[in-house]
């Protein structure tokens, strides 16, 4: 009886998550100006109900009447009882005074991150930014320290179990890779022509080859849909319903199509979750980092390989003549993957981008282990650019102002990108036994068994497991940076002939 | 204190509704289809907090309050305190238990209904249909006899203190109009030629024209979207938020264009409420009736207006060169007002439409004031037709099973189209007096004039006024059909030299 209470409980509250997030796509996607003050509200009323929801005494007492019979329970309602508590934990300890206070901060520090941003002034938002990060140590004393250290409890938010021990040997490894890569590279005479990439490409066009690539993909068009955003997207809404959004920059058609491919993936890990998590909060991607593995494994592995455009570049000449019509593949192949060192991280090819996330979280790590103050950020951050990219910033808007993220209070969030990567590596690596011609299946543009290997192994299972028994029971191995570190290795070294 | 309190409480209540409101309109212009199963169960929860709401003690103990000190409260909380007892009422006089039930066998019943329809058998809806009507007689028990008859109580659901008394009058009236046009029109040798109605108009071009239209006729596109669905309509999220769907048939370009002129005419209601109602349930129109005369008069007091085309002819023309471009516009607009009786209200012309509501509505008050049995519907109803419009149904499919109302017990409801033509007129002939240069303003496509005209008298106070008090003084008159019956035998006399 309890068990059906529970369930239902939680139902319920993803039905209010749900209505919240038809608002959130709404409002992206096109929503009336006029309208988005009074929308606002609605949110408000709407998150003010779940929340309660969240939080409330009967939720934290079915909780502690299935703990007290763990043995009684199946494996799905265990992972669902530990995932709840985890959240409810997350949002009972902190005194709902205090949390209301921090609200209010985070919507000022957002405010002056935006105007510090914009006139390139870091001493406005560092009252802020140290109010934030004193909140959430705060709330790092609430919740407990986990794995042995401050940051750690953040980290695991968003990448179940993971520690600073193990990104700073996964991280340590790979920047050296990387680091000489670019340097390498940054001498090579070897250079693509990348001017072909900024010729007008239709809206209209991208958007019919956008469609093209998700049906080649798997995306299941019955189960979704493509809009435009100003920022492309993809969300849950629920395991029939996997909207995902682009953008259309007639100038530069790598947005839309990588944008279109890299939200595939996500959408497609969501809409393969096995039915029998509908409704309930395991019915969703297990971390940030598993997440971002399926996008990136599509983005890169398959969006940026060469067997993919074997297949489609005829699709792309025909819906871009002017563009591409005389470009031979093998120069649109080495444009598209070009190096170029560059301060925005949102800007950042496949290679650098992983030194823009440690940066990130070398300083996070540091301010949150007691070895950074945040005056000291802009420093720091332009001498790491300095190191890592060969690069400094010139601004404060351009280095350590770029990223919204810190004024939210989301420390710990940004090393999920880059081990996406590194998870999608591993997977590449564990699909290459099972599908031996992977190269093969992309030339003939047969991408099922690939979206089939995934679900097999990791989209069936949402949130049942978490993201290192995954990993395992998948690839045999623990975190390992090598396989992205080798492919980095072999790819670039053949395209810039190094 | 308790003015606030129970200002922000029907806030709250706006809030759930408006939520649903932002589904129910993503459900009908493109969710994934096999996300609509998970949505219906996030409605219904939102659905259940909001009758909780709707009906809880807290609100009952807020309205009892402001009604004991009622000489204290300003115009707006009065009105509004007014309101939400009515829907108090209309919701807690039920017993729970019983509207569950009654809510069951109103789904039920609609799938009866819709078997019934397809297989043309009125037998397998009829134990549904009596069943409802004898529960919304039981309601009309619980709600108390309005205004003299049980009907009336259904009535004034809709279309607050309208009488079967003031029907039957205002409907006598104009049926004997219509009957005698339309008999004088089916032996008139005039007819026009109506094929040129039926070739294709792209979609792409409809839709460009439905835009340009829209703009002209005054609608706030930063406070509103047009979209497409298979039945067009429109829906109020906020003020700053009243979207218009509209239809494009390829072969029949009329649904989209007068589908969307009809819209509009909605959507500026709405878009023109006095910014001081922002956020209650006062911020709507008035009634059925009042708001189908905002959608009335723009479809046929401007849409199907001569002088409107003589300024957009051209414009269709562009879009339709290959529909448009030898046809006379003289010939055009005798082909958009034709008359032809027809036995489905929703595609019946503007002279014959009133017939299909009048037939309605006079079935619905014999069966409420007992003086009619469902068992007996299909005879009366075929008879009806064979009087008013001078045609006979040959099924039940396309005769008293067309409409899908009663199987939602949507009793009283109908009559409302018909006010709408007939409010529409009283308006136009108000107008005449104040705007005395109409159809000049319409010849030069300067619409703004009307539109504002129409928020002084109408828009501008939502609620706040009743339906009758709203034309009593914008026109000085009560309800009259004559201007209507006068502007149709004006006009059809023309049309068709009579």
């Amino acid at each position: 009886m309890t068990v059906q209470q529970f369930t239902d409980y939680v139902k319920k509250m993803k039905h209010y998550e749900e209505a919240l997030n038809v608002i959130y796509w709404d409002m992206r996607t096109g929503a009336p100006k006029k309208g988005l003050a009074q929308r606002s509200e609605v949110v408000g009323t709407l998150s003010a109900s779940l929340f309660d929801m969240e939080t409330s005494e009967e939720l934290g007492d079915l909780l502690s009447t299935l703990e007290s019979k763990k043995a009684d329970l199946d494996y799905v309602t265990l992972r669902l009882v530990e995932e709840v508590r985890k959240n409810y934990d997350q949002n009972k300890k902190i005194p709902p005074n205090e949390y209301k206070e921090y609200v209010i901060l985070q919507s000022k520090a957002e405010t002056a991150w935006e105007e510090a941003k914009a006139t390139d002034n870091f001493a406005l938002f560092l009252p802020y930014l140290e109010q934030i990060i004193s909140w959430q140590k705060k709330f790092i004393g609430y919740w407990g320290i986990k794995n042995g250290s401050p940051y750690n409890t953040l980290l695991d938010l968003y990448e179940p179990d993971m520690t600073t021990d193990v990104l700073d040997h996964v991280f340590g490894e790979l920047r050296k890779t990387i680091v000489s890569l670019v340097q390498k590279i940054a001498t090579s005479p070897n250079k693509p022509e990348t001017s072909i990439l900024f010729k007008h490409f239709p809206r209209e066009s991208q958007r019919a080859l956008s469609l093209e690539m998700l049906a080649q993909l798997g995306y299941d068009f019955d189960a979704g849909r493509l809009d435009e955003s100003v920022h492309p997207f993809m969300i849950g809404l629920n395991h029939g319903d996997n909207r995902i959004t682009t953008k259309y920059d007639e100038s530069d058609f790598r947005s839309a199509i990588f944008g279109t491919i890299h939200e595939c993936g996500h959408a497609m890990y969501e809409q393969n979750i096995d039915e029998k998590l509908d409704g309930l909060p395991l019915a969703t991607g297990t971390s940030m980092g598993i997440h971002e593995s399926q996008s990136l494994f599509y983005e890169n592995f398959v969006g940026r390989n060469e067997k993919f455009w074997e297949h489609n570049y005829e699709r792309l000449q025909h819906f871009s003549a002017e563009q591409f019509g005389d470009v031979a593949l093998a120069d649109f192949l080495r444009a598209i993957n070009m190096v170029e060192p560059s301060f925005i991280r949102i800007e950042a090819d496949e290679l650098t981008y992983p030194l823009h996330i440690m940066i990130r979280y070398e300083i996070e790590r540091d301010l949150f282990n007691g070895n950074l103050q945040a005056k000291d950020l802009p420093q720091v951050w332009n001498d790491k650019y300095e190191e890592y990219l060969g690069i400094r910033p010139e601004t404060d808007a351009q280095g350590v102002l770029q990223d919204m993220h810190w004024s939210g209070g989301m420390f710990g969030y940004f090393p999920s990108y880059a081990l996406g990567m590194i998870y999608a590596a591993q997977w590449k690596h564990a699909m290459d036994k099972d599908i031996p011609n992977f190269d093969e299946l992309l030339e003939k543009g047969e991408l099922l068994p690939i979206r089939e290997w995934l679900t097999d192994k990791v989209h069936q299972y949402g949130a049942l497991k978490k993201p290192f028994e995954l990993l395992q029971e998948a690839t045999g191995e623990a975190l390992n940076a090598n396989y992205l570190a080798n492919y980095l290795q072999d790819k670039y070294t053949k395209l810039y002939k190094l």
